[in-house]
């Protein structure tokens, strides 16, 4: 026995070291292969112009090797700013120079020189003391110059790597070259520079008309991973013709922020470089947005928050290791913060994500979710339904429900688990994604 | 490219097919060859016999087949009794009739009746609406049938799936014949009855002297995954001859429980079935002790932290498809609360799991956790350990380390993951196990 236990275990290695090969081989043999299953379709969308933003992008070699590495982004004088930020107490230097700079732009109506935004992958310049904030002034400085205006305007982020030196000269570099590319059309060229673990570039687009004028929004971003709401986001960068001052633009931003970036769960981390900036140059010519509550303003925010959901909803899609996209919604709860809570709670459990990654129909795992979160519940008003298929009701399964129902539903991509808890009026909806072999995969290895 | 795709893709996923073949083969053939790395080398210690306790295990065929799945304990009248018990809002019928009973049975010094235990594994009796309350009551009245007491000194646990009806019937049928066969050297029997997902059984003695007499102590446990603090602990029943008060065992097993069960973390899931019974008998013949603040109450107290700790120790390295141990220390921070609440976002933090996995000296992860953990920190007072390696300090990485030290410490089984926030003198230590395609495998299969 002992013996063919050996056997077998020696074939189990074998087998997975072969798997690994081929999964290498599949990965180096054709890109798309390696791909989120869950990307969208239609690929990248095409980007509008918006009227006073161009941008570049180059390879820099901050870390990777043969793909581009850094953008540049050119705002024209005159546009309002808005953005939000994690709230990690180990934030990166980036992200603190940022806060610091919007503080002061955000002083005026509009921000009356022109604006500039670098951005690298392969290195977050987080946790990396002084010398940090040291390169982020270095790279601010250069793009100043290239760009003719000051470095107070220049706003930059980093993702990547935790803890290691910005090599800021090769980012630097490269600034004068990009700053004589600058163009419209490159909007995809630079989603695609700031990717990392991302195994497709994510943008969004879409229109509004104010005032008889068409305004248009243009959005992309990047992350996969050490994703979790209540922190701002990941790397977002948004762009619109619109007219709006950058105090109602900022409210909307973060508004929206709280329903969207902040209610996607990957993996409960969070980032120390998470950032969205946003701009506004106004080259639409819609009569200026000073007040975000305004009709006019409501209009905007309502196109803002759907380019921001779908953005949001891309990053978990392309979530590490991720082969299905799950929306949780609470509702019945004692209010919506307490919704929230139950909500992240089955979003980020682990056995949740497992089962999922399975086709497990098991709400057994959500009832324990719930139970966990420590929010107000009564096991005997729950009720429970993946998609439109009631489960489990009054303390238990549903008389109607057969475990084909949910099994045969499991197969699904696109998931829906929506838990009403029975005692309030309190809502929330949150996106997650599934737990599976690939996120082991990509992060036991990350750094190897 | 894209045939050649398909045809790798196929062999993958045969690939992976095979290999789940060989897994459950290598399961059904030995059950040796699936126990955790991490298990004690020395196997199940050789349970002392405790004056006044009996055991006895069977099989009831709740949900396995060919092995035991109940056990059936007998505690002398005159006994102390004491219990802690998860605080999940939907917790299975057995933990609130066991919430109610020893609310009555702690009423008095010691318990004038004789009390037994019943506990069966394969079903958890969790989220089964009212019926699962009349399941209870079965068990406890045909317990209490067979023991010749009253239905009131009958505690039961159950553990393993969540929803389905506990088959009360085939459970009550055996008592009678386990209440035959009540031996006081059957503990390691009752053990290895109650695992579910466990790979081994769990048990610690220890003892000590009060009064110049010995008294032992003889504790088990079951659990492997659904493990978070903060609600308690799986299944652990301990047993010892000291003579102690009820209050006094109480006031003991609650502050020994906050530093030893409340401090481990597998997934950071929390079972609806957490519940553990403590039982002294006083057999020992030492004076019995009513304060656990008094010299002898504090030394009795000493030994059941010891047996406590290496119990939660054993269940956190029976964790699903754990591979690595890991202390994770966290010292000056604002309070003890404080560094609970950032040890826990480290040793719960999937990015710092699967980088032990990974044998990867990932520090940056760690910094990141403790940035998410939203409680105060300087980034520039942090300092990191792995094991005695300074490996972050002053905002960044120390000078002194080297990424070879840090490699070579990471291929070790047992890992010490210290964090100084360098801000106050708050403390607290909790232990957790790596992430691996382990906890995967087992989860996304669990039910089918």
């Amino acid at each position: 026995m002992a013996k063919s236990t050996a056997k077998l275990k020696r074939k189990v290695s074998k087998l997975k070291k072969k798997i690994k090969g081929l999964k290498a081989d599949l990965q180096d043999g054709s890109t798309t292969s390696s791909i989120s299953p869950l990307a969208p379709v239609g690929g990248f969308p095409a980007l509008p112009d918006i009227g006073g933003v161009t941008f570049a992008a180059g390879a820099a070699g901050v870390k990777y090797k043969n793909r581009t590495d850094v953008m540049l982004a050119h705002i024209a004088a005159g546009s309002a700013v808005a953005g939000v930020f994690t709230r990690s107490s180990t934030r990166s230097a980036p992200v603190l120079d940022c806060q610091a700079k919007l503080a002061d732009l955000q002083k005026t109506d509009l921000v009356a020189d022109a604006l500039g935004v670098v951005v690298n992958s392969g290195n977050s310049n987080a946790f990396t003391g002084q010398v940090g904030a040291k390169s982020v002034d270095f790279v601010c400085a250069a793009a100043a110059s290239v760009l003719k205006t000051d470095a107070k305007n220049i706003l930059t982020s980093s993702t990547g790597v935790i803890g290691q030196p910005l090599p800021h000269d090769r980012i630097a570099d490269i600034l004068g070259e990009l700053s004589q590319n600058l163009s419209p059309s490159k909007g995809a060229d630079a989603a695609a520079a700031i990717m990392t673990t991302d195994t497709f570039p994510k943008g969004v687009v879409a229109s509004v008309e104010l005032d008889g004028k068409t305004v248009n929004i243009s959005g992309f971003a990047k992350g996969s991973g050490m994703i979790a709401p209540d922190m701002a986001t990941m790397l977002v960068y948004l762009f619109t013709d619109a007219a709006v001052t950058s105090s109602a633009f900022q409210a909307m931003i973060s508004a929206h922020n709280k329903t969207t970036f902040n209610a996607i769960t990957v993996d409960s981390d969070t980032s120390t470089s998470d950032t969205l900036l946003a701009f506004a140059t106004g080259a639409a010519g819609n009569a200026q947005i000073s007040d975000a509550d305004s009709v006019q303003g409501q209009k905007l925010g309502a196109a803002l928050h759907g380019v921001m959901r779908d953005l949001a909803h891309l990053v978990v899609k392309d979530g590490e290791g991720a082969t299905k996209f799950i929306e949780v919604a609470v509702t019945g709860a004692a209010d919506d913060a307490s919704a929230q809570i139950v909500a992240l709670a089955i979003a980020n459990s682990p056995l949740v994500k497992t089962a999922v990654a399975g086709e497990d129909p098991n709400w057994g795992r959500v009832v324990m979710a719930v139970g966990k979160s420590g929010e107000p519940a009564d096991r005997d008003k729950i009720a429970i339904h993946f998609g439109d298929i009631l489960v489990a009701e009054n303390g238990w399964v549903s008389p109607a429900y057969t475990e084909q129902q949910g099994v045969d539903y499991m197969k699904q991509q696109d998931l829906r688990i929506a838990t009403d808890l029975g005692i309030g009026s309190g809502s929330a909806t949150v996106w997650t994604c599934d737990l599976t072999h690939g996120y082991i995969t990509i992060n036991a290895d990350y750094r190897s």
